[in-house]
């Protein structure tokens, strides 16, 4: 995600303002959570925030599932001078795409992430020690049950929608398939039944980055440096598939930072705009995020198989009758359209409602997060009438 | 390149055979050569190889420039046992795109390179060190100058043809425009008048990988470890973006390298075949390159822009008569087939003969490396109409 282009003033009236991560501690003993791997975890601490009120009837919530390196803090601002509104804030709030006046907003930070959900940096439970390579190598699946138990805490029994990009889209699929009742629409954004082989090869490099750092150092680097060469430089990869090629020669192309000649110099990093772009995200990166984190979190990525987990995509798809909204982006060649299509074509074939469209978009795999107003057009609908669905199907109980 | 891919049988009978690499020493004193960055460098030693014979008139001589992290043994073999042959075997040789029976074909090793040409890991003249980080950035205008000094010093006064792809196509369009009276034609290959945006990106990352290594030492390690881990990092990230999408998904697709079963282990750093296949590249990689040189070379590359140093592309391919091949390749993602189109256009405009073919190939970019059926199927009748056109303008002298 490019940041830097998300932040929208603080002054904005349609914002949600001042909001509080705050964090559910779930999963208490005996009831650990029995994870993918035959691993169990627990307690897991939880940190979420919501925007907008929840109805009597408990039937206006909404889930976002964050992407690869998001957080809780969605939209809104933590403190009155806070100049960084959350990731997703110009599309939600009063009047936006997610409307804070119609609908109840939850977001949570995924389960081994490192911004207040339990993850690899977090104490062990009843010790001084964090888990550091302790911590279990977690899959989609097991980042969507946390959520579930998450939306069940809250006393909601089912959820208007959930909504994903990227990474939050597989939690969505996954969510679909692992629990069908939970939900009454799926909104999956940029995003794939699982990652290409490429997507798990630019994941490996990444990682390889990081694990080939000597600050490394196995994963116990909590009390000294951060792996932070190998981190930015995971980043710096990442960030290269986040665009188009399209997208960076718009915003760099061959343009040089601070000169009109070569510096015939290696070790002038950031020469030319694009490479002084990429160190400036691979270095603020490393400032808020974990690399315990990051090795887990491609790793999940690339475990994700939907059709391998449920025997086929139409029956990991048709157990929910929530109605579907597919978005795919034109120079998305991370997630490409096709992929999209291909959940479409399992959809259709299990009976299930779905609305699928390819955005024109120069902005690649990071516009999920740039091209708000076209997504507006397409989800306000799609919600207020999910919501008119369910509102004929279940009678006001007062 | 996957060279893996490219080992053909030693029996093959059209094979050239035994071959050898020589070394000629140019730029010796007082004639250094100037390089662009204002630097000069001299004498240069220069590795290559020759395969067929040169006709009487020296009219059937066609260099190749090779890519990247090629070298100057392009076909054959060099003893007996050899089970590797040059990087081109299937296209050098008897009857074959490359006709040793017709033609006198030359490969050389590019400045600053590590296989035989002087380059960062070359010793210092009358000095017992090597270059080091003292070896000068390079552009691919200073690569062809040695280029076509090696060609003079051949007794060669015209080629019949230049031919490369990828850098080395750079290196074709290049000597067009700088030795434009040398060359009766140019074959260019999965290349273009500069780098893209998102090129400089990739080798940017790649060269950061190389950069934050501690054994790196700022390129100073030839008595100690060479910085293995970076230099691998870059060749993994960089082979990706040889690949198509579609390649790796018919290659690999999501298989997992030894199990039926996820590993959940980080350390199982190869557990898809994907990650294993670049972990062997890499590893490969660093036994036979230098990271000082793919520093220079990545370098190179980013700083090529025939528009930019030739006041345009139709001027830069104008000045010359040659013939021009271009070939780009369906799903080759580095390098376009819209660059190649825009080198046409240019070629169109300046009144140039040109040939375009846009192969359809699932290999990316790497395709040029591969794909060599169709590529016969071009080059051998345009070489063979490039001859009879000059043997047609200069009357035998005997």
């Amino acid at each position: 995600m490019t940041a830097d282009q998300l932040v929208t003033s603080q002054s904005d009236e349609r914002s949600v303002g001042l909001v509080e991560t705050v964090t559910a501690t779930l999963f208490e003993p005996p009831g650990a959570l029995q994870l993918a791997s035959g691993e169990t975890i627990g307690p897991v601490a939880v940190a979420y925030e919501t925007y907008g009120q929840l109805s009597p009837a408990r039937d206006n919530a909404i889930f976002i599932c964050h992407a690869l390196t998001g957080d809780a803090h969605a939209a809104g601002i933590h403190s009155a001078d806070d100049k960084k509104p959350g990731w997703w804030d110009g599309f939600i709030g009063p009047g936006k795409g997610l409307d804070t006046d119609e609908y109840f907003i939850i977001c949570a930070n995924v389960l081994g992430g490192c911004q207040g959900t339990t993850g690899p940096g977090s104490l062990i439970p009843n010790s001084n020690d964090r888990y550091s390579s302790a911590f279990p190598v977690i899959t989609v699946g097991d980042i969507v049950e946390v959520h579930a138990a998450l939306v069940r805490h809250l006393g909601i029994e089912r959820l208007l929608g959930v909504i994903g990009g990227s990474l939050g889209g597989m939690q969505v699929l996954e969510w679909a398939g692992r629990f069908p009742d939970q939900l009454a629409s799926a909104i999956v954004l940029a995003s794939a039944a699982r990652l290409s082989a490429q997507g798990i090869a630019f994941n490996a490099v990444g990682r390889r980055a990081i694990l080939s750092d000597p600050a490394f150092n196995n994963g116990h680097y909590y009390d000294g440096d951060q792996p932070r060469y190998g981190l930015a430089l995971a980043r710096m990869l990442a960030h290269i598939t986040y665009l188009s090629e399209t997208s960076i020669e718009m915003k760099f192309g061959r343009r040089l930072q601070n000169s009109d000649e070569f510096a015939y110099d290696l070790q002038a990093e950031t020469e030319f705009e694009i490479e002084s772009y990429l160190h400036y995200q691979g270095k603020r990166f490393v400032e808020r995020f974990d690399a315990n984190s990051y090795l887990r979190l491609t790793k999940a990525m690339d475990y994700f198989d939907l059709a391998d987990s449920y025997s086929g995509l139409a029956n990991a798809l048709g157990k929910t009758d929530a109605r579907f909204l597919l978005q795919s982006y034109s120079t998305d060649w991370l997630f490409p359209t096709s992929q999209s299509k291909e959940l479409v074509a399992a959809l259709i074939e299990s009976g299930r409602h779905v609305t699928f469209a390819e955005l024109d978009s120069p902005f690649g795999h990071d516009s999920f997060l740039l091209e708000l107003d076209q997504l507006e057009d397409l989800v306000i609908p799609f919600l207020a009438q999910t919501q008119q669905e369910i509102r004929r199907q279940v009678p006001p109980t007062i």
